[in-house]
């Protein structure tokens, strides 16, 4: 794995001893060795677009500070801002080379970043790339800096923007199930608990749910990425700030606020912000409750749309591809499966997040990196998936109204309606006769001489079963005003 | 397992037919079925008291509600009411017997709940148990409720009270680390970043990031309980509020804010309250973080206790028994190793219930009872191994603080202190030597001639080293006044 | 919690110094401080029977074993002997007190039973309790052994008696399984994947695959107790067999044989052998396995009983409870929900034992309690949930034959056998017809002159579609003859 | 995403319509909207080779069979064979563009490799691609198969590929081990229980133990990997056979065998091999087994390795590059870390296979692809993993022996080879009074009186402590001859 460089190069010089550096490699020894120590998934950090951008606005919000609190002159500062502008606006990001799972504590991300950063800026103020006498990866580039602050405020960055893309494709998907619930406000259908018939409902209400649930989780992603606004920059090595002079913290931080537009702050004790990755745990957690949201709905879509024939057949997913090699004109319920897929990927991700978390030590924890990887991950999966659910399958869904509304008229469950008129006894009764001779509830009622004909007619209701007094709630919402009293009436005869 | 009851016994009947009750149970036929049906852990719902309490908080506030709204007379919600206020009290728990692990949502505990209130009414109002035509478990007990709202608002209220509990310990425990603190504010010695010799702290740096953390967590505990505020009361069935009168909802609310002192509100849409346990899934993300940052937080006692002879030697937990049945004199952490299998349990119970919530169907989660147990239980599980840790460890550590000095000064770490000074690449020479050699850091930098002996006396100092001029947060902090100017005026020269 | 004790008492010593023992405990001062110390769950370990009896055969073969070895008297042999089978024989487990989890890597369990077997031999030799200069719990119970070997001894043991009982189990529920094979062999129904009709099928069928991978997990499960034959006893304190005679491990493990009935073996590396718990990891993992396919052949029970009336409603679960408090009939697959919500348990506790495992260090795995606990709950678990679901459900399910055999006659799905006659591409046009217009497959291959009646009734025979020419395995298989060349025939056409 | 394709281009049809499909691609309209349908995670199938060369097998197989049994010309057959061995030969992997999670069972794989190898037939044919009319993915390529038998069995397949190069991977690291067990053989050191202070052992046993868990973990593989032989092919569309003629199931096996040179079966109950994942769970666990054991043996080395001056210190893993950007000298023990995380993603890849395994229902397991796509992760991880670790680390560590014996000789915890001769209680004392003075165990020994310098000499002797007279197991065993006997006559007196 140490092979020789072939082609032209450049020699470099770390604690190890020479290498030989490709002559037009940005990156230098440093990630050379890590190219060569970490050879584990095959993809390198510039897979993650979010971590090397974030690392870039780390480099130069501190050249910056650096520069204003005296510690790097102009021309060296310029040059590292315009090298950092450059990878911000998406150049250089093939010259991050180094894996995504690799040991050191992101040490290797951040030197990658400090030796591209370098090198271009090298190449900006017009010296040949690995002169770092002239500007040094680490004396200037690196300056007031450690791993252990720079690369943990460069993920939470990273993870905020990623975030961001998934609030915003959650509330595109949330749209669109709330699209449905105008759609599906007429049509009523039999609520289901645990499986068996239960009693009235909208389709509008189930679709609308899903929305609801789903805005929710914008609100707690954005409550989780409140927490990765705290960074740790100015604790340098463990937290202890050595090496950093005292107004370090705050001007880099007010720095960074400007460059990415986020309220950031600096940690209030940088000890144990540095060996703390507790609001990955949040996030990661955060991440798994949205993808058990996302499985259970896609469960449902996959449940509901079952059949053509001998499923429950209420509603109709868009047909995307054919479903079968064998089977001709199957169609499956592919892209909520693809979605359960993502799910599961995101909860195994939670278990990785969770181990790394709870392996580190002391001072730091050394897995950041898969942390890091795996919650970058989490995210662009998530938003592909919610993009590709939203696009591909919830807006073409269309529902059977007709077969819905004959699965009403045939069930069981509406004799709960009854319950306050004629007991939770008397109802049982007539359930339970109903069950085992197929007879419906509506015949059994009147022949058994509970209730008269009007009033059936109105306590059976579809439309007041499905919509009830006590009301619906913001979707499909009800007129729940004669209706009250007859419950009311009837329950306290 | 459907044994015919022995002994004096009284007769119930169900959808399944006559059924003997022992005479003196307060339960009834829907209980004893599902003792029957459930013989799964051994561990009847009574274990958990705050689950029990919280029914009935919720039985009485709904009769209390349904008084108000004229559909249950005075008589029957006076006694009603009695016999929750004693439930409440402690009384009755062990007539709980149903299961921690049932199938049917819950349904079992509601029931258990219905007839063990219903009873005891029936005895307050002089009838005898079993007369449910005066007092009715469903009719008048259950009344305007359904298991798919009654249950999960007594989970959520259940749950509120274990995790008071656990906020309480949580902070004792952050207590007894801030007391550490100041004891350890002057004991230097050095960090360690990847278990290798970083650069100087203090240990009181160290315990204060404890306290910190965990204070960090009472804070997110908070936070996902207010999610558990919003509760389903008045959805019936399946949200629809089949059955319950417009207004049951309000009143309900009202009533079991009073009784409990929690500010509960009713979720907005019932329909995906009644199915959702997001807040759940958020809660048991919590508890993992939680778990997790103990777990670390042990992690780290055991191995700075290691030794006595051999091991890192820093600090002395206390002695609470002997260590081993072999070896003579042995003292183990124990207690720390209690706690971290805990986090590990709690880690576990989360994957539980994180397939409970995935498993959801439609209208309803069937598993909410996994989840409640599993959740109730590791609030209970962290309680005691916060109180344990805090009580039996935490406040009896002790330091060794000659041997921290002496490792101070006899690392190489110390020399990252120097970089501003002498360049990052000469200090790795320096430090190079120093690995290779045995040799220290001071006697290399004088005879390299690089630094004066006064500017090593100024910039080794371990105090300044571990206070650092960015200052050390809120715990141990420092006085970074001269420190400061000398490090920028080296690094500026 | 050091609470002084009342009533009689004696005194006993350790290395923390004097400390009240009530006078009446079999157990010592060791366990007194572990309860003291370890306050965590409040289940103790009696609640693992076979643990308790586990240890009472370890404590049986060493003493056994140190007695033929010359370094143990007869007299007290034959005491410590006579006290391990009372405890074998089930008295004495209310003196195993120390908490299920517990620091200490078992010590605590260890030294429990070395205390309670002293002061029970002590007791038979005529000596009060707690004189220990006559018969010593670790100069002469622990003789020979460490926690380190004696504990995951009996740990390994423990868990094969577990194993044993969930064998037998899972076998009877295969064997209820196998028997409805036979009661709906003549089942026809639509087979379904993704939810989709798919082709025919036997409800036989489905039931027979229920039975065969249920007998797979039980050769599984006797694979991986084949692991914990291996011991490690005789390896002391860390598996260099310090203070045991040579002799020892052959001798106490032909003894531990005898007792068991097991075959076990000492292992070759006892320095490995003292800290891997890989065994223990591999029996979770297949625990995990069995919960995974408990869980998805109780989803698929709740799912083809899902109805009454407008759910697939294939076959009827046993109604053993009513099923709602509010909704009158309604019945719940309340037995299958218990099984799910077991199968989360355990997948659960194989997340913690993951962590456990993972958690070890050097030469010892301190956390071998929490896995000894979560997995001997796991075995408790699944025995219970297998039992409760042969004996609940699945010797009661009955079957809709005409609604299934309906389903198949209207189904789009039996396309798929004309594949071989008339094409995948013409099969799909009408496959596309009958989905769009609601016509059904037969008529519209007669309509398009695809094939003759006499054909269609040949090729779409529900049982040649179910049983197919490639043959159904051992459960409901059908005679392929004539079927196969007419499919052959016309495929080659 | 249903972009035009522009550029030339033929037209395909299927179920949804017509579709343009670039002209030079080998894959067809089925994977054309595959790609559209699933833009999940960017990677698409051909990350995995052994998947596409799996699936090329069972296509090859398939032909012979189909050809065999007279259902496909030999001209077809040919040209088919023809095209599948180019693809196990590693042409047109970059025409398996599907991504590797995707909804529809692996439909979408499959419907790739049918499409690829019928466009490159009909090349070898001479025909245009796209002219399905001469050689058909599905009637042709796909003949006698559905998705449901071909998919699973090509993972299989793979999958033995992937656990082939692990087993050997694994070997040879613990053959490297091995190999310091040698080296390490006379270095004795404190063996460490609960990271406390235990009794001696030698370097080399510590190494020996990690060679003999890795190579009980290459048996465990092994194992797992037996179950995969089992295949389903001939099953069709839900292991009914349906459209396979009689012996095709014996067949295909037969080529299939011929061609992988694995002992593959046919299942025996084909409807349960279709839909049960089993083996995949199985393998899982194995491998989470293996992840669990890498990490404690990589946490054990980053432990070991600590300092250099105030950690353990007792080994030195080589250096292989810088450690901190702002700590000069700074080594790391980076290799074992980036072990440990991919650990944490194996385990965390379980998690994910164990969800998708649960979620299966009735006659499929819609979410194959995630389970294929993380075991096949993790296999290559763990490969990567092993190497790494060996070559780069495990094979130039070196011991720090004087630092380790001066450890020896100074603990306490050899008082514990004092137990036989002294007793428990009087050794207790010494380690008392050592722990609390600082003195040395043989000092207090021998002003207490109780043994005689020679004594001291013979029990407390390194060697004689680490290699014990029970014996050291394979590696680094001692001659336990004398010293026994010492031992049994001072615990015999």
């Amino acid at each position: 794995m140490t092979a020789t460089v072939t082609g032209p190069h450049r020699v470099e010089h770390d604690l190890l001893g020479d290498r030989e550096v490709p002559a037009e490699a940005y990156y230098g020894v440093h990630t050379l060795r890590a190219v060569e120590n970490f050879p584990i998934t095959g993809t390198p950090i510039s897979a993650h677009t979010e971590l090397v951008v974030a690392l870039a606005c780390v480099k130069q919000a501190a050249a910056q500070a650096n520069h204003e609190l005296g510690l790097l002159d102009r021309r060296r500062a310029d040059a590292i801002v315009r090298a950092c502008q450059e990878i911000r606006a998406g150049h250089l990001h093939d010259e991050f080379v180094v894996d995504v799972i690799q040991g050191g504590a992101g040490t290797s991300s951040n030197m990658n970043a400090n030796e591209v950063v370098a090198n271009r800026a090298l190449e900006l103020l017009g010296h040949p790339r690995g002169h770092y006498a002239e500007l040094h990866p680490l004396e200037h580039v690196n300056l007031s800096q450690s791993t252990n602050d720079a690369y943990p405020t460069a993920v939470r960055i990273a993870l905020q923007i990623g975030a961001r893309q998934l609030r915003t494709t959650l509330t595109v998907l949330a749209d669109a199930f709330s699209a449905k619930v105008v759609e599906f406000a007429p049509v009523v259908k039999m609520g289901r608990t645990q499986l068996q018939d239960a009693v009235p409902m909208t389709l509008g209400q189930e679709f609308g749910a899903f929305a609801v649930t789903i805005r929710e989780d914008v609100e707690r992603l954005g409550e989780a990425c409140r927490l990765l606004l705290e960074i740790n920059l100015g604790g340098t090595a463990i937290g202890t700030g050595l090496n950093a002079p005292e107004q370090y913290a705050a001007t880099v931080c007010a720095r960074l606020r400007d460059l990415t537009d986020l309220p950031l702050t600096t940690a209030v004790d940088l000890v144990e912000a540095t060996w703390d990755v507790g609001a990955f745990v949040q996030l990661s957690g955060v991440l798994k409750r949205i993808a058990v949201k996302l499985s259970k709905i896609c469960n449902d879509l996959r449940l509901l749309s079952s059949g053509p024939r001998t499923g429950l057949g209420e509603i109709n997913l868009p047909a995307v591809q054919a479903g079968s090699s064998i089977m001709p004109g199957k169609v499956n319920p592919v892209i909520p499966e693809a979605v359960n897929q993502v799910a599961f990927r995101v909860i195994g991700h939670d278990t990785t997040v969770t181990l790394a978390a709870e392996g580190g030590q002391l001072q730091l924890n050394a897995f950041e990196p898969v942390i890091a990887h795996s919650l970058l991950d989490s995210l662009s999966l998530l938003t592909s998936a919610c993009w590709t659910l939203t696009e591909r399958c919830v807006t073409g869904i269309t529902a059977n109204a007709d077969h819905l509304r004959h699965g009403v008229a045939h069930s069981i469950g509406t004799v709960t309606a009854l319950n306050p008129s004629i007991g939770y006894t008397a109802a049982t009764a007539v359930a339970a006769e109903a069950l085992a001779t197929g007879r419906g509830v509506r015949e059994l009622v009147l022949e058994r001489g509970l209730l008269s004909e009007a009033e059936l007619d109105l306590l059976l209701s579809p439309e007041r079963l499905a919509l009830g007094p006590a009301g619906p709630g913001p979707f499909g919402g009800g007129q729940p005003t004669e209706g009250t009293s007859v419950t009311q009436r009837v329950s306290g005869s």
